[in-house]
């Protein structure tokens, strides 16, 4: 018998996730294993990888079997219908760009990412602005065609990319209300926290204990190792895929928080992916819901879990016995101190959650002008570092320290950095809706039992998969349209306390 | 201006070595990294990888770019009508087995290949007998098509995958010269060797000294690490591609020997990979030529030359100095006598290289009877067993360590053997040329040098890539046709000495 359209697209897309699974693991294998002499080689097969899953997701196959399944829909399944709808969205994204602006910008963005390491390097901006500009150009070009054919604004059928449904509108709206609130609680937290400050943690803490110790959480945690693995690399990351998760982390011997706290963070990326529903997997209805979720929920994980007491309660006993230390500064009470202090700093990435969506609003800000053209390239250390100054009260002294710091521009993610600061304020109000649910938490997780909170999040986030809008799912969850005021809430309940 | 023909074919080979070079990756990955519930995953990867490969070469339109480039063929150079012709050769092996013939036998192997692990572990070789024969089934369709369309024997036919242009008219002729010689010389060396037996080595030898050792031996044979790793595995093998090549090797604690010796019969392997032609990688008429060249390069390297005095002349003070080790057993006259030990032995993967071309030639026979009907599966337990007594004068207990012991036939490949034995052939005809060319060559070995030796197989056999036949290259190296008179001049020399 022969097959329906909609069950052909489900095979022509199983195809597509086999050359993506192939495609991820092939790109973790570059930055933990491959040898360095090797990255032509590996930049040949990942090219020919992209170009196979674009042809795939173009063809007029894939064109005339969703017209069919659409016209033949009445016999499908609510997730068919969904994973269908994600099917189309994806074919509109791919066909919009014309494989010569896809290649174009492929080229331009590998030059542009070399460069912006040099010019990382030397803290030298002029070094990379020219590559910037053409990537810039590129991305115009992108974003007009990506807006004519879903009906948006250029930035967001750029964002649309990353995070689906992500609107500047809401966006706005929700960097609107934190710009309103922030300046001053920032202020008001660090001379709180100026009143009480922690003790250091000293010492040497070897790289493989703290490896073990890791191990030993994630598998409290629940990852998977029989579907997933640990690695170390430069830059910590998720890789792989649902079902072969690779993880990687950086560990300093200085500081055995700093990784633990970048493993948790990426445990709670594998968590959502362990959850997403097995029946839908390599269809794209089955996949996460984007940026802005996978970010909820490792900062949900990260942040409003770990980052707190009962957390602590439970790691502190761990970290004697993991580095046979002890002492006034392991005490839980100096631990929690240490992990959510605030601080004006310069550098994102080592920023704390009260100030890091500030860092994110310059970035939206000055990506959206750049894009639009109201912002030239050459100007951007000027208006990075003049508001950087304004809103955090501390001025990069270089440009590596400023408008180089981040890798994103370099490869062409216009639309990306808003999920980070959206990801942590959906995480908030996902944390509200937990707590209500169930009462026992703080106990469950200070005895080091997680599998009550995981399963509030398969049930109420994850098992959806793509199938509903990040609104959506927000809504569904909690009960309420998406809005920061339960981040707020919360961030204020936790720095404020006298 | 368009691309001719021949550089349109060009290209599509260099996407299909692409694909490959990701599929070996990928491999790699699965027996050296891969967490062990992600195998179906990965599975799904390969064989949409293989599927598109297969589609790629028997695809109309390299069909008709075959014929016009052949058309067109007076103003191409010699490199490039070679490459034509192992281009035409992967499509006719392509297209001689029909798409559904490869999947039903990528299923059945699949299957006889786990059956195979269980009725080797339980040596119960009923449970693994349904499978072979429906693997076998399967062969012969595909032998007789592929006979077909070559013009080959089935037999012929299936060995030219592994090893193009291999025959058996070839095959019998060197057998049966070995097959007059090696029981009386076994039966020599072996009363020969009881009269000095070696002293043993005793003790632990930790698996991180182990592989310090190995990788400085890698560097001074001239293994780039920038392009290529050492890892550990479970079976030691030679993965991913020229330009990115990783090697796997197995460290017993209680044999220092036996690990360093894989590691350099798989660096055999990996420098014939560094030394093909730069220009021509990724493309047909620049690979390697097939298993039987492969394994000649191994062998040279592993057998000829580091089981060999002069080598461990040279790696004596580098074991005393890895492990702190001395005594008589380290001595250079102990160690030779070691590595060179004959035994009458029952597993192949074990066997010395006097013994070794008696356990092939057993399974040459035995495939080509299976395959032609001869022998029927149920019987070869009992066709093996009693060989085996006859030729080595030893008889399996059981069937793990008989007719189970090998996984080649569980996965379809029938004509594979005899590249080991004809391999070792080639280098012992390769080695006496290299001696006579270069008188020097003990004293190079003995102080570390090996450039001149790679230079001088580079210079005759690697640069070539697969644009001579494997009997045209061993002409070309060594002014004489392949036979086995200096393989058994050279064992004879060795093995007999008094």
């Amino acid at each position: 018998m022969a097959l329906s359209p909609y069950h052909q697209l489900e095979q022509e897309f199983r195809r597509l996730h086999a050359f993506r699974g192939a495609a991820s693991v092939l790109r973790w294998d570059a930055a933990v294993m491959m040898p360095r002499g090797s990255a032509d080689l590996r930049g040949e097969q990942l090219a020919a990888l992209e170009t196979e899953c674009h042809a795939l997701v173009t063809s007029p196959r894939v064109s005339r079997l969703l017209d069919r399944a659409d016209a033949n829909a009445q016999g499908l399944e609510e997730w068919q219908l969904a994973n269908l709808r994600e099917m189309r969205r994806e074919r509109e994204h791919a066909i919009a760009t014309p494989q010569g602006l896809v290649s174009r910008l492929a080229k331009a963005t590998a030059r542009a990412e070399i460069k912006w390491i040099e010019a990382r390097q030397k803290s030298d901006f002029s070094l990379f602005a020219p590559h910037l500009e053409e990537v810039v150009g590129l991305l115009r070009d992108k974003a007009a065609l990506l807006g004519k054919a879903l009906e948006l604004d250029p930035y967001d059928a750029l964002a649309d990319e990353f995070s689906p449904g992500l609107r500047s509108a809401e966006i706005d709206a929700i960097f609107t209300t934190l710009g309103r609130r922030l300046p001053g609680l920032i202020h008001e937290v660090i001379d709180l926290q100026a009143a009480k400050p922690p003790l250091e943690i000293t010492g040497r803490f070897s790289g493989s204990k703290q490896r073990q110790l890791a191990t030993e959480l994630m598998k409290a945690l629940g990852f998977p190792f029989d579907k997933g693995r640990l690695d170390e690399s430069e830059h910590p990351f998720t890789g792989g895929l649902p079902g072969d998760i690779r993880i990687t982390t950086r560990f300093n011997p200085n500081d055995p928080l700093s990784g633990l706290m970048g493993i948790l963070h990426e445990t709670g990326h594998a968590m959502y992916d362990v959850g997403l529903p097995e029946a839908w997997r390599g269809q794209p209805g089955g996949r996460d819901r984007g940026m802005v979720m996978q970010e909820s929920q490792s900062l949900l994980l990260e942040m409003l879990i770990c980052r707190n007491r009962p957390f602590l309660r439970y790691l502190q006993p761990l970290l004697e016995k993991a580095f046979g230390v002890s002492g006034p500064e392991w005490e839980v009470e100096n631990l929690y101190r240490l992990l959510i202090r605030v601080r004006r700093s310069l550098i994102r990435v080592d920023a704390d959650e009260v100030t890091y969506p500030v860092h994110i609003m310059l970035r939206y800000e000055l990506e959206n002008e750049i894009l639009d053209g109201q912002l030239e390239v050459k100007d951007l250390p000027e208006a990075w570092n003049s508001r950087v100054e304004d809103r955090l009260g501390v001025r990069p002294k270089n440009d590596a320290e400023g408008c180089l710091q981040d890798v994103h521009w370099a490869v062409g993610s216009f639309g990306y950095f808003p999920s980070y600061a959206i990801g942590a304020v959906i995480a908030g109000q996902l944390y509200e809706a937990l707590r209500s649910d169930r009462p026992a938490l703080d106990e469950e997780i200070a005895a080091g039992q997680f599998s009550g909170l995981f399963e509030w999040l398969r049930q109420n986030v994850h098992r959806f998969g793509a199938s509903l809008s990040a609104p959506e799912l927000i809504r569904n969850a909690t009960g309420k349209p998406l809005s920061a005021a339960a981040w707020l809430r919360y961030v204020e309940g936790k720095y404020l306390e006298e």
